[in-house]
């Protein structure tokens, strides 16, 4: 039989994909970069049958790619060029198991997809935080592999702090059920924390126990100019101290970026009268029916008598408040409209540093890439910033990949100046791969590749990302 | 050469312990249970010293259990009986290296005492959460390696989500700088996990970055009396979502424990005038100047009206708020006042469950066990009660070792029924070893034991405890 036929005989065959039409969601990445050949896609229906194929996959020698809502950036989850890979698509396995609303948990399966989650939860009267703009399509199981961040990590952290437990499939097939309610167990090591961020590497996650807040009863949107990305980080260190803790979002937009997402999409009206050198994205938000907004109002009155901020708004009603958002949102489709093709950078750097990290690269930009411009925003809070690079918009010839490259290797230099990191929250993925190996030490190199090899000795799993 | 004198002529031979009298406290565990011995104690004055120490050892084939603050519960740190471990002290690791006040980051030597830390922390107007009975001795890299939890879980997490960076010499001697200032970086697996929570058998934490919190402006604190457990269960609920996620601690004393602590040290006064089933005692602070008393105030007389609480009192001073602390800190000493030897658990439940928990292991207790009497407290909001059993005053016969284990075995079969953890926060060390290898799933075991196996093939460091 072939591995085809021994899938269809686990999943059925309406379930083993294999045509060019079928596959093709499946084998190109989210921004069309990527674009693999798959031996088969197979979608199973549970836990049991993921962990069927995984058993017959490692005895048959059969490299496996997990994939969640694809919406991944560094292009790990579409299959190899070679056609050798088999995709194992989670999105069937997409319930919400169980949703206690008294203990603020909820168990839901991995190709369940964020948005639902989401709402699943502010229906029970809680709150689930992790928001990103994929979340209309990305799937619970892919944000847990990808220890996704978004803008709400600064109050509530990454996907990792979020996770009580996981029901993993290992490579060999054997099910982990480390589904949990518990809020402590120090019962041995605590080896969920093994599959949060291991990109797919290690183990399929199946399912995941979740933690949930309380529904915030009032929410609190400003969107600010500043006179620089010094006075937003300044601003930054004084929200934290004067928000009471409250403070859930605290989003950079520079003046280029700003421009791009509203020149690109006119719909997204500006905010304010007056331009800025660059721009925040402030939400707070609050259970219990405290008044957050004469707090906010006298902590903005006090920052614009010190200048620290020039002029802003604060959302009047709900369509305000996601008219706000949307524009940074919106600047990501805004970078793939522009420029198909540009460098996407995912860098963070000790907070403090935020400014100081992009007046440096800007810096360097200006001297030696005047080809390109750089489109900054990010989650500033965190000392996460997207520094991207699109081409100048009166450039004439194409920009070879070569010359992004070039850009890549000088932003992650500096990077490495700054001791920051060269992905907050992408991960690594292909993309990454060689810049990661290239700068991490070899003590950290051997110590990933022991974990790599004692979860997956055949080395079967998501070859070729991450190491 | 021996290996004490080729430890001395790393560390000098000061700092290298053999006689009975300067190894004294070192070789017996804070609880006095367990006494072993050591073929030496040696106190590193650096990290290059730990590596040296660690490569030497590794080289002889010498097995060395690191020590921190010796304040432990699970009998890990102590050394063996056979006298052939050496104790590797981190006390002179004691360092505060860095203090970022603007940054919210804190970088500090394993050695480093939790109160010495939390002091730094507040000298410069930043708040470090981690707070246990312990603080006065326990040092940080002890707090790393057991994930010490304590009274502010439920709002800040366990240690494991305070550190941002670790340190760390590996089994073989090799040095890991994995001390990090960033709030997030995905680059490749999150080794420091492994490190955490590992009761120093993968490896022996030197130093460890940490996250701040703005200092608090505001504390109100309050003392509870309710009818029952469930009744503090149903009003954490309320207080989760009407204190507007401001809630730091949540501690639950049930009658007996109350009269322990009272009865124990008279000058504990009890701060209400009418006796209750159980107690609560309830912190709320906050950051920037908000008011919570009015909140708390409104919170309670509500709570009042419905009959979850009977009675209260609200901290009027610094000095009545350290009352209220006492009389839950000082359940610890009473209880080996008391009786100094008994039973101490440290399970959680999911959170929702914890007082059918509580109310099935009384009823077990007062048919199986009525010659011992339960003492539970414990930390409500995060589903962990220390379900602790001493002999019922009125006895005459010694507790026998073999009874206590009956005891246990209940508990923890009860724990296990209610999908608990026989282990909250206090971890496995050599006391909960046999029940912890009895309840965990083979699956679970063979991926610990590869990691034992990947970071510490000679199975030198820390032997005979969690695994």
């Amino acid at each position: 039989m072939s591995i085809q036929e021994e899938l269809a005989a686990i999943v059925g065959a309406a379930h083993v994909l294999t045509t060019e039409d079928s596959v093709s969601r499946y084998v190109t990445d989210w921004k069309g970069w990527w674009t693999g050949k798959a031996r088969a896609v197979v979608r199973p229906a549970d836990t049991a049958e993921v962990a069927a194929i995984m058993r017959l996959c490692h005895e048959r020698g059969q490299p496996v790619v997990p994939m969640g809502g694809n919406t991944g950036l560094v292009e790990a989850a579409p299959p190899s060029r070679d056609g050798d890979e088999v995709v194992l698509s989670l999105e069937r396995l997409n319930r919400i198991r169980s949703l206690d609303a008294v203990g603020f948990t909820m168990v839901v399966e991995a190709g369940a997809i964020l948005q639902s989650v989401s709402d699943a939860a502010l229906d029970a009267d809680c709150f689930f935080p992790l928001s990103l703009g994929a979340r209309g399509s990305c799937q619970i199981g892919g944000n847990v592999s990808t220890n996704a961040g978004g803008v709400n990590v600064l109050r509530w952290g990454m996907m990792r702090e979020l996770v009580l437990g996981l029901e993993v499939v290992l490579p060999d097939g054997r099910i982990w059920d480390g589904i949990s309610l518990l809020r402590k167990d120090n019962t041995g090591y605590d080896l969920k924390q093994l599959f949060i961020g291991a990109e797919g590497t290690l183990g399929i996650v199946t399912a995941a126990s979740l933690k949930l807040f309380p529904r915030p009863t009032q929410l609190e949107t400003a969107f600010l100019g500043l006179p620089s990305a010094e006075a937003a980080l300044t601003l930054f260190g004084r929200a934290r101290r004067d928000l009471c803790d409250l403070l859930g979002a605290y989003e950079l937009i520079t003046q280029p970026a700003m421009d791009l997402t509203i020149g690109t999409f006119p719909e997204n009206r500006h905010p304010l009268s007056t331009p800025a050198a660059c721009y925040v994205l402030l939400q707070t938000s609050v259970s219990g029916g405290l008044d957050l907004r004469p707090r906010l109002e006298r902590f903005l009155e006090t920052a614009m008598e010190d200048g620290l901020v020039l002029d802003g708004a604060l959302a009047e009603s709900e369509g305000q408040r996601a008219a706000f958002w949307r524009i940074r949102e919106d600047l990501v489709d805004a970078q793939y409209r522009v420029a198909p093709i540009h460098l996407r950078t995912d860098v963070s750097v000790p907070q403090v540093k935020l400014a100081e990290f992009i007046a440096a690269a800007d810096a360097e930009m200006a001297a030696r890439f005047p080809d390109l411009r750089p489109i900054a925003y990010g989650h500033v809070g965190d000392g996460n910033v997207h520094y991207n690079v699109l081409p100048q918009p009166d450039l004439t010839e194409p920009v070879t990949e070569h010359r992004y490259e070039a850009c890549e290797t000088m932003l992650f230099e500096l990077t490495a100046r700054f001791q920051g990191s060269i992905s907050a929250e992408h991960g690594i993925g292909r993309t990454k791969r060689h810049a990661f190996l290239d700068v991490t030490p070899e003590v950290e190199l051997s110590l990933m590749r022991g974990l790599k090899q004692l979860l997956d000795p055949k080395g079967l799993l998501s070859p070729g990302r991450v190491l």
